[in-house]
């Protein structure tokens, strides 16, 4: 008999990211719930974890005779809809850990529509954490983001560099729902400990019911696809980020990439930005999970951030020509002027995720690259092959 | 015939600041509707409000003549159910402008309850923000709080003093909604720079549509009551701060002032504080109000931060002893340790709305302590005589 499987609620599991961790956790031996409410993602992606899980999963299981439902339980529900969540926590008492995904990430579009950035992110995932609160399940990984270090003194960052306030709306609410991850952390120890003494008058033995633990995962550039082809970034309309945007030139949706400055204080004047392959990311969020589960057994909570990054810096034209090479000809670029809310250099001292997560991102630039542009040229309109043209 | 009367939503308005606002804005001319959720505040606030109105309204007002809420819209509703408020802004097309005061503001219970803090304060703020916006309601004045100084390098503590998030989640949420407030502001900008070239390209004539303004207004400490002793503050179980707390001592519902911390860097030890009569706070919003309108008159949107405030600093003990000089008797406290989260000096300078809102605290302290003691002494247990014994 296999042994019982742990249950995670995956929210935004139909995104970029969301996705590929879908899949990583379905690989580690996790069951996986998905929440989304499909309004940046496609209910396509998890039909691609389910064909990926099945080339790979063990013979007992075969998940090629499930639908995607039946593997990957999907509830089309949005984080800030209290009652669908409940819904979906009273249908699966099995969740024993979130990681939420779910929320917007466009920088540049936060500075136009800043409500609807603190709406989502923010009222979203306070209403989530009181959801789960009532639900008991008080174990979360969080997608928090480098930029929550601004434009940092030094390079590579550590964890312990101050996080600051002052980038765009949509850094603004990584940096505010770290501290109210902290907060509601913090207070948990609090009940427990009273807790604690209750159980004691009343001569009951002491559950770790109240306190609750936190994965505050840093993330610098994701980038990179399945290895396979069939899964990877599909974002809406013109992309925000380099990556998805050159591919997107590469297949000739967009006319040639616009880098933004070349003055900036680095080797070759552009951006220095750690990029990681997106399974590395996905790979550091079930490390998380692991040593969440690892601290509970030894009575240790709370919340801790950590670094998920390579380490090395590469700079705008780095990722260009890396990405030339990938593709085999040379992609037109323009120099344009800065961008608001750029900053110099954000690359990653991902020493403590190395130490105590267990958790390396081991895979190259290269292996970025093609793996991005096998997806992308056969996917030139991501999940939607009818809006081809 | 009168002028047309600018109508202001209260939110919060059965509270303590929100109620002697609502009457100073009633003797301002404004007419006014009430929103509060009554959870920490009592109607019975807006009938005391009635009262005093009639005794000052203009002759032809005959305000003695309506119900309370013929006077005072008034509409149970919290601001986080979005419905309701759509409601109360549809019921209502005459709205120019809100004052928005509801909020949880217990400094210590925001530790132990913070997601509570931060689904009231922050979610239900964004909440009546977006309905605003929807209904075209683009001015708000805004209760921030000396807390968002943190421990401010310089004292008397001018508005350009770095805001910071270390103190408590309460403060945290003074914090980051003044972030949220002022990012609102400036997409309004941005959105009404767009319009503008639209209405050039269709020859039409620009309004100002888009624009925010948002007067963000940091409290000092608020003490005093209404000098007629029939309105004033009105907390709910033991109270938070020191001059409540002071003022149940005085009438016997508490046995004696805890005073946290005698060995701070100050005169006596004790901590130092700006406290300002609460008639003189709500006039600041008042003098906020108008100095909206006169900026919109010139054309200028945008978010400010003012202090309200003395600029005079008093210890914990100056209090201590100015209140019993209203009393008449010594009231008995005992030192304890410190208390998370204070500092040793939160002193504001009010330059900057002494010149520009052409306000100024004009109440002493020793009006601060009578006001106090004629309202505590008369209402024991504020507005629910019921509750005695």
């Amino acid at each position: 008999m296999s042994p019982i499987k742990q249950t995670i609620l995956v929210t935004g599991g139909c995104g970029y990211i969301g996705s590929h961790t879908v899949l990583r956790l379905l690989e580690s031996g996790y069951k996986v719930i998905v929440v989304d409410n499909l309004s940046n993602s496609s209910f396509e992606a998890l039909r691609r974890v389910h064909e990926l899980y099945t080339r790979v999963a063990p013979k007992d299981e075969s998940p090629a005779s499930l639908t995607t439902e039946q593997l990957i339980p999907f509830y089309q529900v949005d984080v800030l809809d209290r009652s669908s969540l409940i819904k979906v926590f009273a249908s699966h008492p099995e969740i024993s850990a979130v990681i939420h995904f779910a929320g917007r990430k466009a920088v540049g579009e936060s500075s136009h529509i800043p409500l609807d950035y603190y709406n989502v992110n923010i009222s979203g995932t306070v209403n989530l954490l009181q959801v789960m609160d009532e639900f008991h399940v008080r174990k979360i990984v969080f997608s928090s983001s480098a930029t929550v270090y601004g434009d940092p003194p030094v390079i590579p960052i550590p964890e312990t560099s101050p996080i600051v306030a002052s980038m765009s709306p949509y850094g603004r609410t990584k940096v505010f729902l770290e501290h109210i991850i902290k907060d509601l952390c913090t207070a948990s120890v609090v009940k427990h400990q009273r807790y604690v003494k209750e159980c004691e008058a009343a001569n009951k033995s002491v559950e770790h019911n109240y306190e609750w633990s936190a994965m505050l995962l840093r993330y610098f550039n994701p980038a990179g696809a399945h290895p396979s082809g069939i899964m990877g970034e599909d974002p809406q309309g013109i992309p925000n980020n380099l990556m998805p945007f050159l591919a997107q030139v590469a297949v000739g949706n967009l006319e040639k990439l616009s880098v933004f400055g070349d003055d900036y204080p680095t080797r070759d004047g552009t951006c220095i930005r750690d990029y990681l392959h997106v399974l590395d990311l996905a790979q550091g969020h079930v490390a998380a999970l692991a040593k969440m589960d690892t601290n509970h057994t030894a009575g240790l909570f709370g919340c801790k951030a950590y670094n998920l990054g390579t380490g090395t810096g590469c700079t705008v034209l780095d990722m260009v020509r890396a990405f030339n090479r990938a593709v085999g000809r040379e992609l037109p670029y323009v120099i344009t002027g800065r961008r608001a809310g750029d900053v110099p250099n954000l690359t990653a001292d991902p020493s403590l995720a190395n130490k105590e997560l267990e958790w390396k991102a081991e895979k190259s630039l290269d292996e970025m690259c093609t793996d991005l542009w096998r997806w992308q040229r056969t996917h030139p309109n991501g999940y939607s092959p009818a809006q081809n043209q």
